[in-house]
This record gives C-alpha cells, sequence and structure tokens, in this order.
C-alpha cells in the first residue's frame, strides 16, 4: 500500500509526503463525514498549511462537495489586533461570521509560521476580539467540524524537534486506525462510568475527587485529530489533596511551569508554580468556576510519547492525566461554569490512577493491558 | 520618503519590500476606498500573494474595517476542475457567493505559482464550472473591486524576466501618481469623444473603423491595477480593412501569436495566426458578436515597456492598441454582445492612430506631447 500511496503523491509534485493525502482524506472521511453537496470551509493559518488545505480541498471536491480556503496566516491575526482601533476591535466582523454560517463543515488546520506570535500582544486587545468573534465560535460550533495540526517549523521547535522528526510525531499520532483506537478506550470509559471516587498519586501528588455520576466521554479523534483520551467532569465540591504537574500548561501560547495546586472541598486553596506563576493567579481568580475543576481525563494515544507544548497533543500523551480549572463539558454531565478551561498535565510514570480504591494505571500501564 | 518606507517594511520583516506596503496602501485607500466598518473580501491564489494581503489587511484594520482572506491555489482550482463529478461541477458553491454576498469591498490578488496550469485542463469542464460561478462574479461586480498582481516567478517566467527584473516592471507600473496619470489621459479621451473615424495604419495594417457617439472611458487604475489605457467600443457594422497584431494574445492561458484579421462591414471575413490559429477559429466562431469588435483601445501606461503576456499588462503598454472582439461595454455606449470579449494588441511603433484624418498618435507618440 505504501508504494501506492507514494505513487498517488508523486503525481502531484515530487516533493508531497503521502501521509499529507491520508491525513486530508481522515480529516473529510473519518472526522467530518463530507458528503455530496455540502459546503466546507477550510481554514489554515500560515501558508505551510495549504499543502494539507489543497488535498482536503480535492478529496472535498471528489465527493461532489464544494470548499473554500479561508487563510489566517499569524501576521494577519497580529496586525487585526495591534492596528484595529479599539472601538472597532469590538465589532464582529459580519463576512467571516457570514462565511461560516454558509457552511456545512468546517475543517481548521493550524500551520504557523510562529507559535509566539502573540507572546507580546496585549491581552486587552485579545479578550477585546475573542469576545467580539463569539458568534463566529458559536456558529463553528453549529457545523460538522474538526481541528488538526499540519506539522511546520515553528509547531517543531515550539516542541524541541527538528521538522523531520515532528512529522513523524504528528503522522505517528495522527494516522492511526481509530476504530481499534476506540476499541482500546472503551474498557477505561466503562469504568470511568461505573466509579465514584478517582484517586491520584505520583510525584508530590496526592489527590482524590469523586466523578459520581458523570459520563465519561471517548475522544475517538473525530473533534481534534489527533484524538486519544478518555474525559469527565469532576464532582464540584469534591477535590481534595494536592497535585503537581511535571508538564509544561500553556494558556494563550504562555507557558506556566511546575505547577502545584491544592483543592480544600473543590476549591483552590494554594498553588504555585516555577514560571509565569502571575498568569496562573489571574486564572484562577477569574470567577468562582476557575477555582475549580472542569475535566479529569486521561491520555491513551500512543503515537504522542512526549510534551510538545500543545494542548492538542499533551492531554493525549499515552501514559499521562490531566486535569482542567473552569468550565467543565454538558456532554460529561458537567455543572462547573467558568470563562476559563485551562487543561494542565500530568505523567503517571511513576504514580498511579486508582478508581474506588482500585488501581486502574499503574506506572503508564492498564491494569487490564 | 524612500528611508522612511523601508524602515516601516523593515519593522515588518528584514526581506519585505517596501514597494508592497505602498502597493497594499493604494488598493485599500485609492482603487477601493475602503471605510470604517467595510467588509473586505481579499482572495488571492497561491501563497506567495500573502505577503501583499496581509499587509492589505493590515491598512484595511488600521481604518477599522474587517477583512478576510480567501485562497485560491492553482492546485486548489486544478484539484477542483478535475475531481469534482461533473453534475456536481455545475453547482454554484454556495459557499464562496455567501462569502463575497457578506462583503462590501473585494481585492483580487493572482500571485500564481504556474501560470500554466491549466494549460491541459478539458475546455469543457472548465466552462461548465464558469458558469456555475456567474452567481459568484455577479456578486463581485456589485462591490467596489479592484484586481491586481503580486510579482511572482511565475508570472516572471511568463513574461520572460528574472523576479527581480519582473517586480520592477510591475511595481513601476503600479506606483504611479494616478492622479497626474488622469490629466495625462484626459486629451485622449476628448478627441475621442469627439471624433467619427478611426483609422490605424502600421505592419500589414490598414483598418478604419467608427466610434461615432461612443464614449471614451479612463482606465484610472480603480478596476484594474495598473491602469493606464483609454478605451470605446467602435460602431457595430463599421469596420473595415486588416490589422496584424504582432504582441501575443492569451485566451485563458493560451498563446495565439501573429493574428491577422480582415474586416468587411464590422464583420471578420478571413483570419490567420501563426499559433493556437484553431483557438482563434473557434472563439470567432462563438456567436454572432464574437465575429465583431467589441472594444478598442490605446495603452498609455509608460511604466509598461514591453509584452509580458498577460492582459492586464499588455494592453496598457505605451504606445500600443488594442482590439477585442466580441463584448462590448456598457459604460462607452457598447452595443455589440457577445460570450466572448478577448483583446488583441499592437504596437503601433512604428504605426499611426489617425482620428478624422488627423494624426494623433505617430510612432508611440502622442501629437500633443
Amino acid at each position: 500500500m505504501r508504494d501506492q500511496k507514494f505513487a498517488e503523491a508523486t503525481n502531484r509534485g515530487l516533493d508531497m509526503d503521502p501521509r499529507i493525502v491520508e491525513h486530508a482524506k481522515l480529516l473529510v472521511n473519518y472526522c467530518t463525514n463530507v458528503k455530496r453537496g455540502d459546503n466546507v470551509l477550510v481554514e489554515i493559518t500560515d501558508e505551510d498549511g495549504l499543502e494539507l488545505a489543497v488535498e482536503v480541498c480535492r478529496e472535498v471536491a471528489s465527493l461532489g462537495a464544494h470548499p473554500m480556503i479561508v487563510t489566517c496566516p499569524t501576521e494577519f491575526t497580529r496586525a487585526l489586533l495591534e492596528s484595529t482601533p479599539l472601538g472597532d476591535l469590538a465589532v464582529t466582523p459580519r463576512i467571516v461570521v457570514e462565511a461560516m454560517r454558509a457552511s456545512d463543515v468546517d475543517i481548521f488546520v493550524r500551520s504557523d509560521s510562529n507559535t509566539r506570535f502573540l507572546e507580546t500582544m496585549d491581552s486587552k486587545r485579545m479578550a477585546i476580539r475573542s469576545k467580539a468573534m463569539k458568534p463566529y465560535r458559536e456558529e463553528f460550533l453549529k457545523k460538522r467540524w474538526t481541528a488538526t495540526i499540519h506539522p511546520t517549523n515553528a509547531h517543531a521547535q515550539e516542541g524541541g524537534m527538528s521538522l523531520s522528526e515532528y512529522r513523524e510525531f504528528v503522522y505517528s499520532s495522527v494516522l492511526r486506525d481509530w476504530k481499534s483506537e476506540i476499541t482500546r478506550m472503551k474498557p477505561l470509559k466503562d469504568k470511568m462510568d461505573k466509579v465514584s471516587e478517582v484517586r491520584l498519586i505520583g510525584t508530590d501528588t496526592d489527590l482524590s475527587f469523586s466523578i459520581k455520576g458523570r459520563i465519561a466521554v471517548i475522544d475517538d479523534a473525530k473533534l481534534n485529530l489527533p484524538g486519544g483520551e478518555v474525559f469527565t467532569a469532576p464532582v464540584d465540591d469534591s477535590a481534595t489533596g494536592t497535585i503537581f504537574f511535571d508538564l509544561p500548561s500553556v494558556y494563550s501560547r504562555k507557558e506556566v511551569t511546575d505547577i502545584r495546586l491544592t483543592f480544600e472541598k473543590g476549591l483552590i486553596v494554594d498553588y504555585s508554580a516555577s514560571k509565569n506563576e502571575s498568569l496562573l493567579k489571574e486564572l484562577i481568580a477569574t470567577d468562582e468556576g476557575s477555582k475549580r475543576l472542569g475535566e479529569f481525563g486521561v491520555g491513551t494515544n500512543k503515537g504522542i510519547t512526549r510534551s510538545t507544548k500543545n494542548i492538542l497533543f499533551d492531554e493525549k500523551i499515552a501514559g499521562t492525566i490531566h486535569l482542567a480549572i473552569g468550565d467543565a463539558y454538558k456532554e460529561c454531565g458537567g455543572t462547573n461554569k467558568s470563562a476559563v478551561h485551562w487543561d494542565m498535565i500530568k505523567t503517571v510514570k511513576p504514580g498511579q490512577i486508582l478508581m474506588d480504591g482500585e488501581s486502574v494505571q499503574k506506572d503508564g500501564k492498564f491494569s487490564w493491558e
């Protein structure tokens, strides 16, 4: 098969990685299930993403559906944020909302040429823009949508890899047999649906919370490609104990490291971080909900073997758990509400996940594996 | 001023040509007159155009208007044309029409990475797609729109130049003082509005036709950047004689060279070409209107000194005239109707343009210059 795929890709240009075509086909046929007559909005950030976008559009066209590519280069976003007069920044851009409204499917591809393009940007302007874009996000969520990443040097650099290494990393996590991945995640979901108490034990960590009555959701890679986690929402007042997140957490592309949180009756009562602690403080202080847990997830994607400071991958590393402070997912039966939803990741090698006192995962290995 | 412009551009990236910023400002402030609150659709073809698109968006944003970039790579267009099932190719893509409808302004930038990407494409499929896209073009024409080109290697290659030469060529034709260009074109318009008979004399050429009662229009570079021609519509039955077009004429990116046309009472009665004569034959045979003249124009842009096989520039070469067969412009009072409008260009060095028997231009120089 590989030879045939190479031949197919080679017909489209000698330098085309055949995995780009496989990635495109997954996005169109699996993630968003594009059908004849669909209008498909393909959104990319920087120009490197065009090679994937074109292959997505080729697949969309072959199904008798209608694609359009909207490009939001990082420099474009930066220019908008810094050049638009403040009053106008608060205005929802009609054209962007209407393009989304006219679509049935949205395929969003991050392909940044620079992942730190907002590092020095005024956060007030970013908040104003974000609020103005709310109708756009609401439209987006009404569609059959998916989000993914196309390997660029910038994303590779952020993850501390060469581009060729990073391509291996991305495609080994993305180009999986998602049906068997779902089968592999099923026992964990079943367990989580049944139990009441979760206890996490590891380096500087002993935290307990309840997930009683909540629903565990399998991330089957339809909304995010790659997928590979099972997640739910902790009961609001239940978290007690301390946790140390050994992997970096990134919020709006700002990195917070070595986060420690202590909970009492669901509330964060103590916190620290070795880098950007002030951002952690600010986010926890956002509202009532941001002082509580909104998500508990377990990573299961064996193609993801290390942190690359990108939540799309990090939260799915096999052998990690993550907790989010803030807003909980309704589909999990979650009740916590917040303007914030921020994931923090912890390896459980060494460590243990206990559910109702029974060891479910030890040092990264599920008890049934 | 140049230093300041360089400094401004340098702030945006060491390799940014400051003329890109000037080009962007012309498109936004002069050609389309973008105002606060406008929704501005910026369309480009291949990725090289993104640097101009981003500068356009920066300028648009600074005015409190709202930009969106739609990218149609040449490979995207090719993929759509060849991969879409025939029945679906005839369907108007809703999302594309709606994005256009939601805009107030459209700025279209050609930035092809390959100008011959449709050379081997089935013309029947192209015609079906073109028909399906009619509602899009109709929406486009309702907007404040402009079309321009961003210098790429492909366009340079098509014109037989290096990229740096071609950049000089493009910017010397685009970055002009358009107010004084209009002043320079005014005497020609006044003359054309007044006279009845035009006679073109040159190599293998002696052709006469009437423009009596027609209106001459100055191309002030608002719809096409660069501009620089004065054009009108010949009276339908008036053309008599023979003309030889020494510059190549391109239709749907196919080149026809050394076209000779002979007219009697407005109708083409004989024709020949040294390359792609069959295409010439096919186009003349399209309908009744395609056998007659639809346009007579005189190029006046002194920044354009040679043919680059791109009609956007070729028809404006100072010292050339062009005639189009087919559809005439209503704003000129033209009455000829056709599905075709195809421009053919001729140098008038050596040669002469006579109007009502008086020499208006000889060997490329206007009588009043």
